[in-house]
C-alpha cells in the first residue's frame, strides 16, 4: 500500500533563501505516515487509544535532498511501509515536485507505550497482528 | 574546534506523547551550525552578506534517536565539522542529556548561491580557503 | 469573497497537553490569507513578483480561542477580506470545528517592499488597485 | 516580578522576506511564560505535576509589531503577570531590539485541568493561591 498525499508549499515553510526550511520536509513526512495509517483505516488518534500507545516515535531517519523547493509550489510525497518488524517498522517517502524525486526519506519508528515501570518513560511494544494485516489487505 | 550549546527544551518543542517532536532536534542542530560559524568569528547574516551566498542548505542528513527529552529539561549539543570538501562539509552534532548521548546526527551541507543562469535556481560554489582557515586556527 | 479551507490538524501541531499549540493556528491562518490571494488568482509567489514586494506581514493581530482542537481532526478557516486601506489590510478568520466557532483571527496586515534608501529595512507601499478589484470581481 | 529574556534570532524563525515569520514571536513569547514561571521557582513540568494541570492555554492574544527583527541578531524580552483572576492571568511581554520596542504582546491564559467528566475535554480551575503568593514574594 502506498500513499500519496500533495502538500502545498507555505511561505511559513521556507527560510530567507527562499526555500523550504529542511527541518520542515520531516514535519511533511511525519504528517504522511500519518495519512498512511489513516489510508490503512486508522486515524492517529485511535490507535494511540486503541492500542495504548504514545506514538510511534522515530529511532532513525536518513534522507537526501536532491532539490529545493519554494513556497506556492505543489509537491506530492509517495509513502510507503517497507518492512515490518517486531516492535519497529520502517517507512519510506519520496517527494516529487513535477515528477521529479527532490527529497527520499527512511525513516525507522518504534511502537511505544508509557512504561509499566516508570510513567516518566516509554518502551517499544510489539506491533499489532491486526494492524500489519490490515496494511497488507486495506480492504478488510 | 568543538562548539557546546545549551539548549532548554521548550513546551512547544514537544508533542502529545509528552517528548521532543522529532523535527524540532533538526531546527536545535541547524541553530547549532550557526552557533559554530559564530564562534568561529562568522555571523551567519555576516557569512550571507561577505560570501554572496543564499546559505549552506543540507544535502544529506541521518540521525539517531537514542532517548527522549522531555520539556522543561536542559540538553547539551556539541558541534564540529568534520570534513571539509571543495563545495559541501559535513557537520555532526552529539545531543547529551545528563552526560548521556541521547541523539546523533551528521550533516551533509553546500556553499550555495544563487544561480548566474537562472534566479530561481541555486547552485554550490567553493568555500571560501578563510573559512576553512579560520575554523582551524580561531584564533586568527 | 470568503475563502474556506480545510486543515487537518497534525500531531506536530499539537503541545503535550494533546491541543493545538496555539502558534500554529497562527501559522493556519498564514496560510489561508495565502489560499485567499491564491483564489482571487495571485499565487503568493506571483504575487511578490509581479509587484516588487517582500510580503505582507502583519502589524497586528489579536485571537481569541473558545475551544481547544485535536490531532486527527479537520477543521475548516473562512476568511475574507475585511477592509483594503491605502497600504494595509485587514483580515478575519475563522476556524469553525463541526460548525461550531473555535478560534476568531483578526489580521492587519502591510504591503511591503524593501526600502528604496536601506536594502536592509522594509516600508509600506500603496496596496495596486488591481489587487483590490480582482477581491472585488474575482471573475475578472 | 519582571523577567528578561534575550532571544538569539535563528535562521529557520525566518520567512523569505529575510525577517521573522510572525507566528515564531508567538513561540518565543510562550517560552517567555514559561521562563517567567521558572524564574518564580516553578519549572512547567514541575507546575503540571504538582498541581495536576494541563497547562495554562491561551484564551486570548492580542500583538502589534512596530519592527521586524532578522536572523542573527540578538532580542530581548520582558515578561509580567499583569493580573491574576480566579482561574486565569494576564501576561505583557516587550521585545525590544537595541532598546527599541518592537513587539508588544498581551496574552490571557486559564490554568487548565482534564474535565472531570470527560477526559477529552479540559476545564478551568482556580489557580492556587501559593503561585500567585510566589510571584508576589519571589524569595519565600
Amino acid at each position: 500500500m502506498i500513499n500519496r498525499k500533495t502538500i502545498h508549499i507555505e511561505w511559513g515553510d521556507c527560510d530567507p533563501a527562499q526555500i523550504v526550511y529542511y527541518p520542515r520536509y520531516f514535519e511533511y513526512f511525519d504528517s504522511c505516515t500519518a495519512a498512511l495509517f489513516a489510508k490503512a483505516g486508522f486515524s492517529k488518534r485511535e490507535v494511540l487509544k486503541t492500542y495504548g500507545i504514545v506514538g510511534f516515535p522515530l529511532v532513525e531517519v536518513r534522507s537526501r535532498f536532491m532539490a529545493p523547493s519554494h513556497f506556492s509550489e505543489d509537491v506530492v510525497v509517495e509513502s510507503e511501509i517497507t518492512e515490518w518488524r517486531n516492535s519497529s517498522f520502517c517507512v519510506r517517502h519520496q517527494l516529487f515536485k513535477e515528477n521529479v524525486l527532490a527529497v527520499e526519506c527512511f525513516e525507522i519508528r518504534v511502537w511505544a507505550a508509557v512504561s509499566a515501570n516508570d510513567p516518566d518513560k516509554i518502551e517499544s511494544r510489539p506491533i499489532p497482528r491486526e494492524i500489519i494485516e490490515r496494511f497488507a489487505n486495506p480492504a478488510l
